[in-house]
């Protein structure tokens, strides 16, 4: 099985992907890391090529809505996108999906065997939730350049260990830093 | 003035510096980054000269003691260590002073006068202070490759934003990253 389970998320350095009131408004950091890497259009889109499917919480859904009604567009592309969800949502889209079932035979029946690379882009319960279950293979963790002193964490308390291995470090010019970590399966570890 | 205040703190990728209990160990992790810098005594030795005097809170002094008891050395060479603390503790060498006033004018006005390269040490209620009252330069945040589910935070919640400037990235052999951050200040946020 050569498919690849990656959670992602950004950040601020204190480990917050949203305020209080799910608000992202901070993502937009003003920084300049001359020693960075550009991300530039052609980067960008090799990148999200790359990615073959997301899968996504409900609320994280909401907030990509919201992003679009406020003119910044979707931001998945025309990829498959699933949204765990038992309420009801509204499709906007083809690509669009819902699954209101078990999130790892979902991952690993349907998903795994149909993509290579599969994203998951939020919320920290369904991010913790592959982790708990052994069910991700990676975690792409991007580092905002601010601290927001308050808000909703990345990673919900899941109460053991996890052993990774540092991959990849990209900074960018923006300040941005990508750590990328292979989770250690347990015969690994 | 050019003396420099730096929060310097280990974690684990999901931002705790201690488990609930206090324990370190996971601080051990057993990873390999071929890409990463070597961390040679050398290295070490140079890093740590750079450093003029450490502060810190009454528990860290105590995790700091509890290394020494178990055969691990005092991590703060001869350099003058001062601990914040009302309580009583044990004065185990020269180098060690305790203070029981304001954190903002023994920083400024007794270590700063003193003291150019001045590192805060934990814990986090010490560095969340630091951080809220404005006394702070720069952040130092190493991020171990492992997540241990939950724990105690190096940040508490502050309350505020905290525009950051990336000033460095590092990766070493263990896995381990480094990150050093400049606080903007005000006005140049």
């Amino acid at each position: 099985m050569s498919s690849r389970v990656t959670i992602h998320m950004a950040a601020s350095l204190d480990g917050y992907v949203a305020r209080k009131d799910g608000s992202v408004d901070w993502l937009e950091t003003s920084d300049e890391y001359l020693a960075g890497d550009d991300m530039d259009p052609e980067f960008v889109e090799t990148f999200l090529n790359a990615i073959d499917c997301y899968v996504m919480g409900s609320k994280t859904y909401e907030v990509a809505l919201g992003f679009e009604e406020q003119g910044f567009g979707w931001s998945y592309g025309d990829k498959p996108t699933y949204v765990l969800s038992s309420r009801e949502l509204p499709k906007t889209r083809d690509s669009v999906s819902f699954y209101a079932g078990e999130l790892a035979p979902f991952l690993n029946e349907q998903l795994r065997t149909s993509f290579d690379s599969i994203w998951v882009a939020g919320g920290p319960a369904v991010c913790t939730a592959c982790l708990r279950l052994g069910l991700a293979d990676e975690i792409s963790y991007s580092i905002l350049p601010v601290m927001i002193g308050e808000g909703i964490s990345f990673f919900e308390a899941f109460g053991m260990d996890l052993p990774l291995h540092l991959a990849e470090v990209k900074a960018y010019k923006s300040g941005m830093v990508d750590l990328r970590y292979e989770v250690k399966k347990a015969a690994e570890s």
